[in-house]
């Protein structure tokens, strides 16, 4: 669950990336992390345990180097005891924004879940550092992940595996690389369960933005869909057979390019500035 | 997430029971039950929700009335719009305990999830209300529940399907008619995808009786397996192809009966009295 937030600190930004984001161009969405890390003071932990390849934490060392952090270091996080060492634990704990790679989320929380690193993660972003995460490190970083799922645009019953992951938020179920591998049936599924959270689907190139009062800002190439079941009339998951198509009454769904905005307590959708006709 | 815990209360009682409890003998776990809402004078509110049978809500209502309890009262919600009945609601708000009857888990979830009655329910168990339920309605009470999941003894990837509860407490995932039905994979499964909470496998006719301080105190005529994956030195969840089995060792387990305790916070079982030789 969410760290208890303390009374004079904000909770730190929460930003879920979609995926393939742009990092050799604009880097729009790496680079604005970096800003909200501190810029050119930024010290940024770099958490590549999702990724089974050794270049990957390297390869965002210089990507966060090159956009003007003041340092940017992979703590290579492979087995659950690298979790007991002190050196990484006291760089995470110095550092001022932490960003997990993509790969496997599986691998994260396996490696992580439970240990000093995880609670250390939630702490310090709910005493205002900002966490993200790109593609499985995105999935993570809410308290229930989607852990495996099929493709399709229609929910299924069984459809879509959740698993506990690292409880930054409990508002948002997330899934990436949406429209790319359509899967909007999966993450009506994995709301259908309980439609108490809201599904941010993440196009690749994209990035939901999530300020520490839950306001959804958009940026990247793509758009968010997001699924709101609050006004859910009702959903058929409980009397379908695995498999089965399931049925869902009331649903209200948003897509968002760069610049829209959600607010996950009231639930309103706000276009980007400019785009309203007058 | 659980709501929180007001400075100068405690959290009420947390009462998962495993399904087939003893309701025309001695029904032990459901007098204690009766006895923690306030024994002669307490007001017990029956959810009903997981059941398909019409009986289901006065049954109880007649098994608490006869372990003497002041009033019992039954609240059908059926669907998603009964949420909003300001009766109901207020019955439920006057009640000194909640209780949720066996049936199928999701729909409860899909019925109740994100609903005013949810909210009500974390609210009052926060501020010293006990909340109990078996089977499905045992289920529903944590953070992480299973919602599907095949039998066997072997964890397999993808053999266990969570969904969100109702986040009563996230240090437990729950899995009921445990020995009966076979289910010690499944809640390895469950907790294979990330370490951090405690498995609680309860027996029928068995219950766990989490107190305010997180210690489980086991009551009934069968076991319960508490399957404990803090030291857990290695899953192979993340690698494994979805119906292979996993690799996890390093997991503590401990078969309480009647009597046994275990603290979710140091992860110490105890026997039952008497049970030590000298």
């Amino acid at each position: 669950m969410p760290s208890k937030v303390e009374a004079d600190k904000e909770r730190g930004w929460i930003v879920p990336v979609g995926g393939a984001e742009d990092k050799e161009g604009r880097a729009e969405i790496l680079r604005r992390f970096v800003q909200l890390a501190g810029g050119s003071g930024a010290r940024i932990a770099i958490i590549p345990t999702a990724s089974q390849l050794e270049s990957t934490g390297r390869r965002y060392e210089g990507i966060f180097g090159d956009l003007g952090a003041r340092s940017a270091q992979a703590l290579a996080y492979r087995e659950r005891e690298d979790a007991d060492r002190t050196d990484w634990l006291a760089q995470l704990e110095d550092a001022t924004g932490i960003f997990l790679t993509g790969g496997n989320q599986l691998r994260i929380s396996t490696v992580l879940g439970g240990t000093v690193v995880a609670k250390t993660i939630r702490r310090m972003n709910a005493r205002g550092v900002p966490v993200g995460g790109t593609s499985a490190g995105a999935a993570i970083l809410s308290e229930h992940m989607i852990a495996y799922g099929s493709e399709g645009s229609t929910p299924r019953a069984g459809m879509a595996t959740l698993a506990p992951g690292f409880g930054l938020t409990n508002r948002v179920v997330i899934d990436q690389h949406f429209r790319q591998r359509d899967r909007l049936g999966r993450l009506l599924t994995a709301l259908a369960y309980n439609p108490f959270a809201v599904g941010l689907g993440l196009d690749e190139d994209t990035a939901a933005f999530i300020d520490p009062d839950d306001t959804v800002h958009v940026l990247g190439a793509g758009a968010i869909t997001v699924v709101d079941p609050s006004s859910l009339e009702h959903s058929s998951i409980a009397a379908a057979e695995l498999g089965e198509p399931v049925c869902m009454t009331g649903v209200r769904v948003h897509v968002l390019p760069a610049g829209g905005t959600f607010n996950l307590h009231t639930k309103k959708a706000g276009p980007p500035a400019g785009s309203e006709r007058s």
